[in-house]
């Protein structure tokens, strides 16, 4: 069932984005330490068992960026554009973020 | 902007419910840990502080049930109806959990 794969994947993505672009500006070293644990959490609960293992390589090849709002942003912006080129989807302009992923809260 | 909010969050619970009806049957300590500690940290970094700040009171009061998988999205469905219950939205019957979060994956 590829369309709810497909559905749940835009779903995540959703959550994840609009955290980092809430994550404090100065994160404090147990903030820093939240953030990782989440990404590495995640990666191991992920629904779909085949993109949790992908989703483990990458992070092991670019850990979370967890110094700053902006470099867990980017990070994941970069993160997420790694999975667009091997499923064949159009890159994401980084620079369009925050115009995307404001939560209103 | 309240829109974006409840885009979040229907997004956040699709990801959740999912991922604890792939939950292993009978899970590992290492796994019951996981899943535990997954939604402490989710409650510290959901991008909705109002929203987080009552998550976690909902999580001091209704600790994760990890034990099964059948306990743990009987627990997350029990628990996303406190606060439907909280905001005024209908209940869910959660003997409907696997009809409604099948990710094909
Ligand atoms: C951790 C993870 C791993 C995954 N691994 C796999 C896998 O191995 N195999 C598989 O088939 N599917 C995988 N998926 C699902 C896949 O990434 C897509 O979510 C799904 O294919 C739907 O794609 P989409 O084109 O609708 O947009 P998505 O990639 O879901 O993106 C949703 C929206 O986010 C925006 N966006 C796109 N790129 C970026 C970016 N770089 N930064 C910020 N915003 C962006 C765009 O507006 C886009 O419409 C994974 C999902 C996650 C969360
Ligand atoms: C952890 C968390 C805390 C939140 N706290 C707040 C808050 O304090 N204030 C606020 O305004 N918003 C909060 N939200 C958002 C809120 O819960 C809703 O997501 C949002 O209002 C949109 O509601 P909705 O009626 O579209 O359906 P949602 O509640 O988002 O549910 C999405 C879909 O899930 C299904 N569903 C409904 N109930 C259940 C259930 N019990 N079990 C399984 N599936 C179900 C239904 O098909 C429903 O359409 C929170 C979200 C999350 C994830």
């Amino acid at each position: 069932n590829a369309t709810a794969k497909a559905a749940l994947g835009r779903a995540t993505w959703k959550l994840l984005h609009t955290m980092t672009l809430r994550y404090p500006e100065t994160p404090s070293p147990d903030e820093r330490e939240a953030l990782d644990s989440y990404f590495h959490l995640l990666s191991r609960l992920y629904p779909c068992g085949e993109c949790a293992a992908e989703f483990q390589q990458l992070l092991a090849k670019y850990p979370p960026q967890t110094s700053s709002r902006k470099a867990a942003s980017l990070w994941l912006c970069d993160v997420h554009n790694k999975v667009n080129k091997r499923l064949g989807h159009a890159q994401f302009d980084c620079a369009h973020l925050d115009a995307e992923y404001d939560c209103g809260c």
